[in-house]
C-alpha cells in the first residue's frame, strides 16, 4: 500500500493561531479546540467526530493508514515544533483542531441516572479526572457552574484519557438548575466535611451530586439547594489527619458508592 | 511585641544549592529535601520537626510569630526569587529546607492493617495525592518499589497537602517484601482491569493492597505475589467506555471499600 501523500507546510498564521488555542478567549473566538498525543487523536479519527485539521511530524502520518486521514488537511511539522505547541513536556507526536461541541443545555436527571454538578471546579486537571471517572461509572452528563475550569482546556482534554468524547459537559447558571431540580423534587446530595456518613447513607438512583471548589467547597448559595449533605469519614482515629480529599478523589469515591448501592 | 529579627541575605551559592534541591541526585547529594507554602510551612512549623532554614518574603517573616521562627535562619527574599525557586506558577511566600526523612525499613501490616504497596507510580501528582488518600483512611504505611517517583519531589510533597508529615513512605524492592508477605500468609490485593468485583470480594482487615503504574498497570513480576485480584467494574453499559481509571482515583475507591467493609 502506498501511504505517501501531500502535507501542507505550517504557515506562520497558521503557528500563531494554533499557540492562540491554549488561551479560553481565542478558543471562544475561533470556536476551536485541540485535542493532542496518538491516542487521543486515533480514537477521535475513528469517533466519527468533525476535525478541522491535523498537526503531525511526518513520521506520523506515515505510520498511519492513508485512508484513516486522506479526507484531512495534513500539516507535517517538527518534533520541536510540536511540542512547543501543544505545551508539553512529554512531546506529542500529532494534534488535532476541532470545532467546538454543541452541547445541549443541561437536563435533570432521569429516572436511575445520576448528574454531577461542579460548583467552581478550578484545576483542570482535576476537571479532566472527574470527567474520566464520570466516563468509567456511566454519568453521561457533568453540569459545570460558568466558574469552572474551561472544558476545552488542552490539560482538561488529556487528562480525560478520551471520556471527553462520551461524557456531556455543560455550563451553566448552577443556581438556576438546581432550582429546576428543587422545583422537580429532584434529590441533590453535596458532598461537605460533615453530613450524613456516605456508607450509612440511603442513596438514591436519580441524583444530583454536588462537588464544590478545591479550597472553599460548596459556596453558601449553591449548598441551599442541597437537600442531603453526605461527608466521606476519615478513618484517621486519635489526632489530626490531613484536611479533606482532593476533589476529584472524593468525587470518585462518592460515585462509586452511589453505584455500588444501585447493584443492591 | 516587637516581631522584627534579622534576616540573613541569601547568598549565591546558597541560591545554587537550592535550585538543585529540585533535582534527586543533590536531594540524596544534600540530604535535604524543599517544603513550599505558607500553609505546609506553618504546619511544619508547629510539627516539631527538624528544619534547616527558612526562605522567605520579608513580609511573611514580620507577620508569623517571632518565637515560631526565631530559632531558626531564616533568608528573606523577594517574590521573584521564591517564585523561581520554587518552580511553581503560583507564588509561594515561603520556603523551608529540611534534612531527608529517616524512614525505618517497611514492616508486614500488623493484625487490622492496611497497607498500600505501589509499583512503579511515575507521576509525582499520583504518589502526592495516594499518601493524601492514604492519611484520611488511616493508612500509616506505603511500600513503593524502587523505580516509584521520588517522595522528595516538590511535586509530591506539594500534593500531599501536608500527609507527607504523617504517612511513612517506604522505597524498597517489592518482591522480596511480597515475598516475606507470602511467607507470612499476609493477603496481598492487586488491582487489575480483570479481578474479583471489588463490592461483592470480601476484603480482609489486614491486607497489603498494591497498585501499578499508571500505562502497564501491575508488572507481571510483582503480580505473581497477588493473592487475590480485584477490580472497580465499569458502570458503562453497552458500548466502549474508559479503559481505566486515574491510578489515584483507582486507590481511592478500593481504600474506601476496604475501610467501609471494616466498619460493618
Amino acid at each position: 500500500m502506498n501511504n505517501a501523500f501531500s502535507f501542507v507546510p505550517l504557515s506562520n498564521a497558521l503557528y500563531k493561531r494554533l499557540s492562540q488555542l491554549h488561551d479560553k478567549k481565542f478558543r471562544k473566538e475561533y470556536k476551536q479546540f485541540i485535542v493532542s498525543g496518538d491516542k487521543l487523536v486515533r480514537e477521535l479519527l475513528v469517533s466519527g467526530l468533525k476535525i478541522d485539521y491535523i498537526i503531525a511530524e511526518a513520521g506520523w502520518l506515515q505510520e498511519i493508514d492513508k485512508r484513516a486521514v486522506q479526507r484531512y488537511t495534513c500539516y507535517a511539522v517538527d518534533e520541536a515544533v510540536l511540542k512547543k505547541l501543544s505545551g508539553q513536556v512529554t512531546p506529542n507526536r500529532v494534534m488535532a483542531v476541532l470545532p467546538l461541541f454543541a452541547h445541549a443545555k443541561a437536563v435533570l436527571p432521569s429516572k436511575n441516572e445520576r448528574i454531577i454538578a461542579l460548583d467552581c471546579i478550578q484545576d483542570p486537571g482535576n476537571l479532566g479526572t472527574i470527567i474520566r471517572l464520570a466516563d468509567w461509572f456511566g454519568i453521561d452528563h457533568i453540569v459545570c457552574s460558568n466558574d469552572c475550569a474551561d472544558f476545552y482546556n488542552p490539560k482538561v482534554i488529556q487528562s480525560t484519557m478520551g471520556a471527553f468524547l462520551r461524557v456531556k459537559v455543560h455550563y451553566t447558571n448552577l443556581e438556576s438548575y438546581l432550582q429546576e431540580a428543587r422545583n422537580a423534587n429532584v434529590p441533590v446530595y453535596g458532598a461537605f466535611l460533615k453530613g450524613e456518613n456516605i456508607y450509612n447513607a440511603s442513596l438514591a438512583k436519580q441524583a444530583i451530586i454536588v462537588m464544590g471548589n478545591e479550597s472553599k467547597g460548596i459556596s453558601d448559595k449553591i449548598g441551599s439547594y442541597v437537600t442531603q449533605s453526605i461527608t466521606i469519614p476519615s478513618f484517621r482515629v486519635g489526632g489530626a489527619g490531613s484536611e479533606s480529599l482532593n476533589v476529584a478523589v472524593a468525587t470518585a469515591i462518592i460515585c462509586s458508592e452511589f453505584a455500588r448501592q444501585s447493584m443492591l
